[in-house]
């Protein structure tokens, strides 16, 4: 940590600053400069709570040479994470995965038809949610466990391992008995009863990254699960909150190289609530991809007008089929195609 | 709900767009313009999902005439609601409230010494967090159950109502044995699965509007609790997460008479989290009176420089007995000093 | 400047970042820490550039000990600037002034009207737009020169001195011969080359911050005024653009007392394109007051509800009367009431 | 057209309005609905300016079928437009382009190495700036004419046509002299006066979005240049201002597939200013192309650790050889090869 003074700074202040930092049980290092002074924090193990120093007579600014996380940073942790459900490699070098199937439950019809048609399409796993966290309580809140055992029918019947959300900690049992890869929303990337609740279990999570989240803010909430235990976690950009009203929220996908570089976790994208727009998914999809992201969700949809939620940004069968051969053919002149690892 | 279609759409598309519409169990009335058509929606309660119209060919965009919310709304319950905590009046034509302490509770005499000092200064609550949610996992993260115990200590020994943060659903009822006003942080506006629990208690809750929530999605989660069957509500304006980075947050002020007009529910605000400078408090607090709030939250420590948590943003003794004054000099002018009602 | 290294930086990656800060012709001292090394920079004049750092192979970030502006800084000038516009004197210390008037110039027995409707009501200025920037070509651009000689014409009949608009630097002159205080608007905070122009004359300039403006490019965009030589600036809060849709913008009141502190420059704010709605314009321009600011910019029109533009945030003439006598009353409780010097 | 009433609007209220509709010269119909009344506006050409009826009492809001724009609108203009800068084509349909350069003109060394260097790696436009806009006034501010003249040598060293930036209405004529295609500054989106003088000449204009301007107000700063008579405008994203800071922007990539539904305008991206950071440029550029960009814009310096501004998003000569052998097997395997329209 390195604490820089107003350039007016007098001794009293600088000495007053010095005992704060030893009271914390650290070392004290002045650095006179030709314009103030600054100082350096020694000896602290990770991330120290710089808040009894900011605002001490004298201090203009503190930066935390730490990060407020350890076990997701690259940084402490240089091999890459290779995430496994249901024996599919999810991470870098593997052939990027597609997570497919509607935004809810709406039914067995519903769900055994998009699951043996995102199969047939490709895909690797089918998500669907059955907890639905819905704006305003008057509109459909989700099937809940119904939905749940719906979903394992719909896996009996294809094989795909199933991505679905927990929404509170009083249910990561219940919900974990169903799902292969139990996916925290948005809303809840900041829900921290939860996330400790998830690292006490053993099943892969599905971290998503909350509408006004820093990465900072992201890594740290993975931190939550990792240092309760559970090191089996994939993040997703499913883009954030800007002034911008045009797309549903503004996908941000360089963080997908960045957060390659900052972090050893896999990364994967979701351009359907990220764009919030039908027409919009195929590219956003592909660029996910050629960015480096090593999976994409998909919301798909048998008869998205009639969908309960999220219709405009589900795709049809059909449109799915296109988008699944694009993508056969991208994963091919990438060289990240089936089994595949990358080219060097 | 009115659907306005592209200037090109055809007779087919529109005819679509009715069926849909119909399906729905709604009637569509077409509604030609000069330049395109319009279909208005009729003889729905309340609001409308319209995921099943807004991708239709042809739909240029979908307006609502009803929001996400009804019980939390003015136009539904035109009169104001006054919250009692433990005899204490909060809301329209009230003398605005003071609730105040430290961030978090850190010890029996931290927490005993700051309720004897607030009291006396003339604060109507004492705040102290005992569950904390912070970004990471290896910041101090609460006394927990302890930490009530001593708000409970600390409400014996001044007679101020205790408020406190309750971060998951199966902690409602812990928290709720020591707590008087249950808060709900930024954080958690979006949990609804703790919004519900909330909902089938009596005690009254103070709910802070999350960092990039819209006053629209802040009042759809007020509506979560209502709607289960707790009208005793309180929102708090904390500040909105924006580019600018020089204050912790951006106080978004002008909700405070916005939301007089569009709810009938008191609103608080806490300028302490929405600056995250102790100059910017008082000028802060002062105005959000002026513009009308029904009360202020305000972080006071004895040893701002040693606090745990929030240290930059917390006032000394000292400092809150100076707001204090201010305050009543300003409810003096303001016309609704102690006990009194508003001047009409 | 300091230059923080990651943990595993080394030697070569730290000789090779002193090389760089050296080739700048200043000097580097390397801390060594616990946990990696820091390289203090030493010597500079001002801001430096970092962007020949910031990148090196090993460094992790570079922190400013300098800001991108000096002389509005109050750490280099703490003496409060009282600007003064036709003898009204706008700054600390002084009575707060109200600049009322429409939106738009859009014919002479609008502007007269309302200009002897708000001298009467008490205000200090007039405002009026002659050249309008808007979003699209088709809407009313303003009535330019016509418009200025209209503003002139009102000066006469009331003796208020006029507040007007320049967009571009080849108009500077034009707009200087009529205008008595020179707004430069959100849009153009930044046309650096409007700025300059303005530095080079010498009437006050009234500079509004960019929508996306932090406070540092706020603070910096003054300092091109005055580095040109035009000390007599006063900076304008008018709401900046987030995610937030129920009002035109977010009035970030905040940055009030934050400027006072940083800056000696006057800080204004205008509640009225803040907002957007009429309604909440008085509650604003009195929080604005309280927060400390050294005026308030209010748009007044004689029939909002055929203006031209921003009729939605336009005060009737009674409406600007009622809000004139509780500025009145507020300055009264302040102090700061007539002629008078702020009580100590 | 569409005003909403409120659903307690009376008679008198809805009469008011329709009165005020017609006032403009335009027909009102009002349509009762079950729980309020709409009233649609007919016969309006082109976008209304809706201030006279937003706020009129009893209207809750009122929707817009027609935009600020027309003329750049592929609702009105269906074809593609393609822009030549020197006979080079740019557009739908066309090999994406690739300018290429450093971010400032810092000496003739500079400047030609990087266009050979450039040149000989595959760009087909030459970028390089000789009026910088900064955000303070106290580091450099680019060379001025001094640069255009070393850019015109450049080309003539090369062939490879110009692309620089224009700061002001009255050097427009200066800097056209000079360069190929005008570029327009993302802090000069909004600054009408220079549009206006763009939409006079007849040479193509780079036109960057605003750190905060949202796609329709892009469109509609689009719509004043060619308003004025030049229709070759080429449309850039730069990255938008939102709260992450760890990029130095948001590029807000889903915006290339939905401006190409919009317009019919090329649209171009630059990922060296939308994440400042090096490592992050080459995965961004190859996904805006796979998003359907029509070109993009990437930073090159022969010295980056010693360039004047940028150097930490700007690639070596060597990066930027790698990257233009990925994008030339990317567009192979999309298409659009050299010369090559894409195929069906």
């Amino acid at each position: 940590m390195l604490i820089v003074m107003i350039h007016k700074a007098g001794p009293k202040q600088i000495e007053a600053v010095v005992k704060a930092v030893e009271t914390m049980g650290l070392t004290a290092a002045p650095i006179p400069g030709s314009e103030r002074t600054a100082i350096g924090v020694l000896g602290n193990k990770g991330y120290v709570d710089d808040t009894t120093i900011r605002d001490l007579p004298g201090v203009q600014e503190v930066i935390h040479v730490s990060k407020p996380y350890k076990l997701v940073s690259r940084d402490f942790h240089p091999r890459n994470t290779i995430v496994k459900v249901c024996g599919i490699s999810i991470g870098e070098g593997k052939r990027p995965v597609v997570v497919a199937g509607p935004c809810a439950v709406e039914g067995e019809e519903q769900i055994l038809k998009t699951a043996r048609a995102v199969k047939k399409a490709g895909a690797d796993l089918l998500r669907g949610g059955a907890f639905k966290p819905r704006t305003g309580p008057h509109t459909f809140q989700g099937m809940r466990e119904e939905g749940l055992k719906l979903l394992a029918k719909a896996r009996e019947a294809t094989g795909l391992p199933i991505v679905t959300e927990v929404m509170s900690p009083d249910t990561v049992g219940l919900v974990a008995e169903y799902a292969d890869l139990l996916q925290v929303g948005a809303r809840n990337m900041q829900n921290f009863e939860l996330l400790k609740e998830l690292g006490r279990i053993q099943k892969p999570v599905l971290l998503k990254r909350g509408m006004s989240a820093t990465i900072e803010e992201f890594l740290a909430a993975a931190e939550y699960i990792l240092a309760e235990g559970n090191p089996h976690v994939i993040l997703c950009e499913r883009g954030i909150r800007t002034f911008e009203t045009a797309t549903r929220n503004t996908l941000d996908l360089a963080v997908v190289p960045l957060i390659r570089e900052m972090s050893h976790l896999p990364v994967m994208v979701d351009p359907s609530h990220a764009t919030g727009k039908r027409s919009l998914v195929a590219p956003m999809a592909k660029a996910a991809l050629v960015a480096g992201a090593h999976g994409v969700l998909i919301e798909v949809h048998p008869e998205p007008d009639k969908a309960l939620s999220d219709g405009p940004q589900s795709l049809t069968f059909h449109g799915f089929d296109l988008l699944m051969e694009e993508i056969r053919r991208l994963n091919a002149f990438l060289g990240v195609d089936d089994g595949g690892e990358k080219a060097p």
